[in-house]
């Protein structure tokens, strides 16, 4: 059984009951989530042996975020317990013609205080096979900026391959610091995954600006995946493509890119339980099915039915099993249609 | 007041909250239902005299399936109590693109362990006007396929209506053992209902196979229908339709033939608050406008209502009154448009 | 911060849980409104000042409706207590192709025990700059049908501006006597609301007769409105129109005309998470972009958007802010297309 | 099996959530009782043949109310549907040192606008063994006094056995009213049943007053039995006792005469799950252990019994079985012991 | 009706549900509370004119927090928007012998990032007649022990009366640091409530050691209160007694002193709903008793009161009206027996 | 890190909603235990490596009993997959005076369908430094006492000390053949544990007729344990004792010999949130304390802290942590009084 490691920080997700708004909510559901958690969750449920490594405060928020993980069968052994506090975030679902909301309270968490020094990452990689990290991360502070490559500088060396989803948060940095530092990340990554990688383009701007006057559709960003794997190297380019029809219905696809051709997924409609993580379960399986040597046209259209799957699941992890992807996958014919 | 009798398994339903997965679940929803007794039950919110036929363990869970049905009017007079445990079974709501489940957990239930001697069909029978079964009954095992051959006989020789909601599960018997049971049984049935009727077809399999091959349509079911007819002499036959739109979103019709003719409802698209029991609604639909002498137009419009309405109400049975089908049928006039 | 007076009766609303029938329900949620009261929680949440005056029993339960009111920041200062009892009504939410259903609990309850000694319009309007009122209120008996022309007359001596949401409600009186008795109270009117404002028109009934033979579009009723400036000098009339989808899908939109124009807004499709006070909503919106010198184009829309994101609100009130609507608003460039 | 008629007003009765005051409840707990509707239940879970008799209005609250009864097996058939409501109370659950408290919202329900002619007392004492009422229908209004002597008259010529759960409330009548009535009506009852049978003593008002100022206890209220006995000519006279520890802990016992001796249970203390129908459970276990020939102090030990394990059961009625109750008795042996 | 003005930190209270741990949660009830906060509301309930004073952040948490005051009738004119976050804490509820335990997660909040020069207490002291603080805010850092004294100095200034609750919260500064601070403040104070006033007492430590070393009772702490008299002349010093019986119950009560008499309420036993803000509620109880000039005796009997009557309510503050403390004080007599 | 080795059934438990009886009950609250289940929870929660061992149904049911025990960190490597169905039971707590109810519904579940060849007993000792059963698993069937047999066999051939919590039940086996049974078994046990070690005791039957003739009290059982150590050699007997002071509320204590003393903890009295798993609880702190060599009054005071401390959380398992047993020790300082 493969193993994979990945990085990042969970926290305790605090969502209003139904379609409430915060203000009217008497009680918050309570489940534990953060982008690489969410993949490491999903792996697990897949079938993998996983491993995630964070920062917990030593309370009983710490201890239920970890045997959250541990309930799905996520090893937690390398994570370091310490800090201040537990990071949160309040969920407010949207519906129809209402947005959804989110109110992060994660400064000052304990994954943020992260020191390089506690890890170990020849301990952490020891038998990995693949290390997954996202945008978000770097994007805290410096300092796990620098533990972030440390990490990927480390596993490269261990022969590992890295995936990225690159996950730009304007809360959290500038889109000009942003494209900097995971330019500079980039050189260690596989996998290039994510939603919109522009911040990975142009060191004046202009391709960038160029990029985005065009509609996000799999024509135009075909360019910009042949552009990423020119200047990066990426053995794989893989994008999601989302249709709003309304706040809590969406047309899905994907494409994902070799360096020679192109594969895009059949487009599916989904109405929404929990849209909360559907690019992390999207990672989840392009990490699987390539760490499983399915190929590109095969693995896109898995990594699309874990993407549309996870919309209704509720909390932010898949937690589908393998046969049930499959079974989604073989029942819809039409996603096997290849480009 | 006509008085209907309906013999059969009610389990205990264990449903996981809104659409979680079971392996999510820290608490389940409880109510009681099973085939039968949803038809009793939904009879009994029609206004007629309804009594439903079984046994049940004698414990609180026993009682807790009686108090049920005494709640929506249910006559339990004729209930025997004994044997190891009441049937359960979970059910995990799908939603969209993911499918429902369900864990039948129904071995060894003690209506499963009926024994003939233990049921006086002279007295079950006593006053009834009509008497329902399903397949589900003859496919648990050998006795209660012998019970449910006596039940009909004794109906028969009583002068009473019998129907059969056909409802083959293959996981409690093979197609084979199915068809030729269900054959054996038909001889006693006066109307046959069910969405595929298949098993009562081919001595050989070779009518069967052909009408497999053809797609499932108002058009290819009327051939069918008419062979059923023929061999075994029914009143009617009547069969519901689905088009799968989503995983909570249907296109349903139904078709009724009397041996003369084809009387088929319109389309009516529904999107579910519970699925479970459309079939065992519309079965008590027609069972009610058959014995208060619809005309078969109107009997047919009156079952589609009964079949959509039930996708909107939460628990195995429709609980719905004369009145709030009647107001759906008249709302809808499309639904009045004969074929 | 202008200052807002509505006036009407509040009430205990106790709604079945999810999709429940009312015979399933084991506990009802419980919220408190009433048109009128909706209105003050939508225009506080807006931002404006607002009081709400009414007749609240002397206990429990007419403190938590005081209490509900005075979360959302209405002053009810002016709220009046004796009587028997708070009204209640039971809700029980319909889906798909089952209506949803309202059993109204009022008869009795304090407000409609109100005496017009017991309200002192001079000092209820000190500061306001706006008076809303609900065809409701005249309709419970003929002593508020006299308190509601007294608090009219009292608003325009004063100069503030008064706004009515027609609302026929067939329980509580006949056609004839609204058209009569709303007929007289239209003149102190200065914005006329609402569905069907045909209980104005038509002495003989006659021009009403044709209006109803028309199908409701906003062709058809600019007629209609053209007819209200003429005899009841209204500034501004506005009204909304609903296309059923199924009982829990609308495609919305509204109309008005200050007169000299019609002004349209666009349609928006909406799914429900709660239908109640959808027009309460509305009536906020005209009220809060009137008292804001809006345009009447702006002014449609704005209270359009209202509308439509109350359907995804829980309760009876319309909680969201300025921001929320506005963003609603420029998100949504259709809804800024005129006529 | 034994049959037992009750008549009275059956509520909904909505529960603040666990011990919230009702200004802090989002939502109530739903479920409908009364007194002669919780004895019915009692004795129907007892074993007997039980008919409740009533008035509820046509709508889902009405028949809540009576699927409510029938789940319990209470017959519901002479229950007459008409009038305006169902009448509701709310309750507060009180703990430690703050007390329970009670809304009633019982006015103009529809069983307060009973009339003489809707019940055919003829039909309703068909087959009955006993009749059982409650002072509280009877100080609803002077129709209902009437309906409840005819009630009482008919029974008695019938050779009905009746009892009476004198049941002063002082929120619906004076105690002079009350003792005016309910002494016409005590010449028709057989069995006297109790907290504080006082009402009924004292023309001119000096015994009773002698009698109040005596502390409520064992001794005092022998002689106030015996005085009973010879006026009224009751069969039995039987109270109940209480101390209170704290709102939510009492000690219990009970006395029974049958106007030879007096038979006195042994205290048991109690802490409660729900206190509401303690005294109806007592009375159900009079009804059932007098219908059933035991002995005086069996039938106190009884009925003792009832009434404490109610405080331990979740909503207005005792639903425990027979055998639960013989249990309890059996196992505190001191519950045996006779004075 | 006279007016009260408290200011302090209120949080988003999560509790896990009814006696589970934090890791067994999968949700947390949201109320809103703090020290001073629970004052103001209670003060409202009793039915003063109350105003809180605070810093939220401008989001949907800030603006609950807001609206909770609201609901309760607490002004929040002076409420300051701004900073990062809203303070949170986590409360798991103890039972028989498990303790009950609370995670802080107030860190960072925007209260605690107050300005001086945010608070215009002119404006805020506008029309007051009390202003009551407690030991919590000077603790969280320079800038509010500034501030709270600013605050004293002021109100002094203007006549206002000032109470504060010392309390000792070890987990926010040392004992040492809130001795040399809070008997600072204390020259501004008039009344000094709380349980362990020590920290007021002895520059040397040595006064201080000695009072430490005599257990908690009437008799000892009569000895601190003449001291606290006598070196910070208040007018009057008032502390609460607790007796653990076990975890959720406890004997409780109060001693108060003018400087000339000591008055002690008589020993109540409660058990707990909820045991957080039972001091808030005595403060409360004292200042609106003070404010109304009741006698000691009487203050302390209805601070008393307050006190144990908390315990019974769900949330942190004691919602209860003044009648609900009246009827408590005058049933239970013992309680007005004066030492 | 000591390792643990527990092998038993784990079943679904399905509890009616705070004290409601099964039949009112619309939702069972769901957690997995049992016995050896419990046991290995707790000692995992307390610090321990702790593998559980058992056989689960490859279903959404066996795979959430897993996770069950995953999160709390327990290892399920050597759980078995296949078989029927996962053992149920079904809970109703009592309250004061009414006892608390469990259904079994176990019979035909996947671990009773073990058979001795799926089980490599080398392979899952492996490590191990204590093997942990009870008297459930050789109760079930022939089958699962030769595999309990041959485990213990293996067990002691490898040098791991073994414990047994005898745990008599009636519903299983007689008493007869679990004397017979677990005598045999007993020479392979070193530390037995249990209520009332009964069983083991009696060729002819006669000491055993003696022991149950004198009251449960430690002294009359320190004779017992005596004949016990005399008898099998056992390292440690020890046991509890309840005094029940209602259904709610217990005194406890336990007491252990090691063959030379015997030890006893002082009492304590607890009021329940959930006593399920109390013995188990004791079990764990007694191989805990044992297996890191406490004194013998350390480990039978620990244990006892466990055993209480258990009765205060929800579920079967306590899940406390060392330091929440420790400071529950150190805090009673009574519990260090040895006798």
């Amino acid at each position: 059984m493969k193993k994979v490691v990945t990085m990042g920080e969970i926290m305790l997700r605090l969502s209003a009951p139904g379609y409430q708004k915060i203000q009217q909510s008497g009680s918050f559901g309570a489940v534990y989530g953060g982008g690489e958690a969410n993949v490491a969750i999903s792996l697990s449920q897949l079938g993998l042996n996983t491993s995630f490594v964070s920062k917990l405060p030593d309370n009983a928020l710490g201890e239920s975020a970890k045997q959250y993980l541990n309930q799905f069968g996520v090893n937690t052994d390398h994570i370091i317990y310490g800090g201040d506090r537990l990071g949160i975030y309040f969920l407010e679902k949207g519906f129809s013609v209402r947005s959804s909301k989110v109110i992060y309270d994660r400064k000052h968490s304990s994954f943020s205080q992260s020191k390089l020094a506690e890890y170990d990452f020849d301990d952490i990689f020891n038998g990995a096979d693949w290390f997954h990290i996202s945008g978000i991360t770097p994007a805290l502070n410096e300092e796990l900026f620098i533990i972030t490559k440390k990490a990927l500088e480390v596993a490269k060396e261990k022969g590992i391959t890295t995936s990225c989803d690159l996950n730009f948060r304007s809360s959290l940095w500038s889109f000009e610091d942003a494209r900097k530092k995971m330019t500079e990340l980039a050189e260690f990554v596989d996998v290039c995954l994510g939603v919109e990688p522009l911040e990975l383009l142009g060191e004046d701007g202009q391709d960038l600006k160029d990029a985005y006057q065009k509609p996000l559709s799999v024509e135009n960003y075909q360019e910009i995946m042949k552009m990423l794997h020119e200047r990066y190297h990426f053995q794989y380019v893989a994008m999601t493509f989302r249709e709003n029809l309304s706040v809590n219905r969406n047309r899905l696809n994907a494409m994902v890119s070799d360096g020679n051709g192109f594969y895009v997924s059949p487009k599916v409609e989904v109405e929404f339980v929990d849209r909360v993580g559907g690019g992390d379960s999207f990672s989840a399986g392009m990490v699987y099915s390539l760490i499983q040597n399915y190929q590109p046209q095969d693995a896109i259209n898995f990594a699309t039915a874990c993407f549309a799957l996870k919309h209704t699941i509720e909390g932010d992890a898949n937690i589908l099993h393998h046969s049930d992807i499959e079974q989604f996958v073989k029942q819809k014919e039409s996603l096997t249609i290849s480009r």
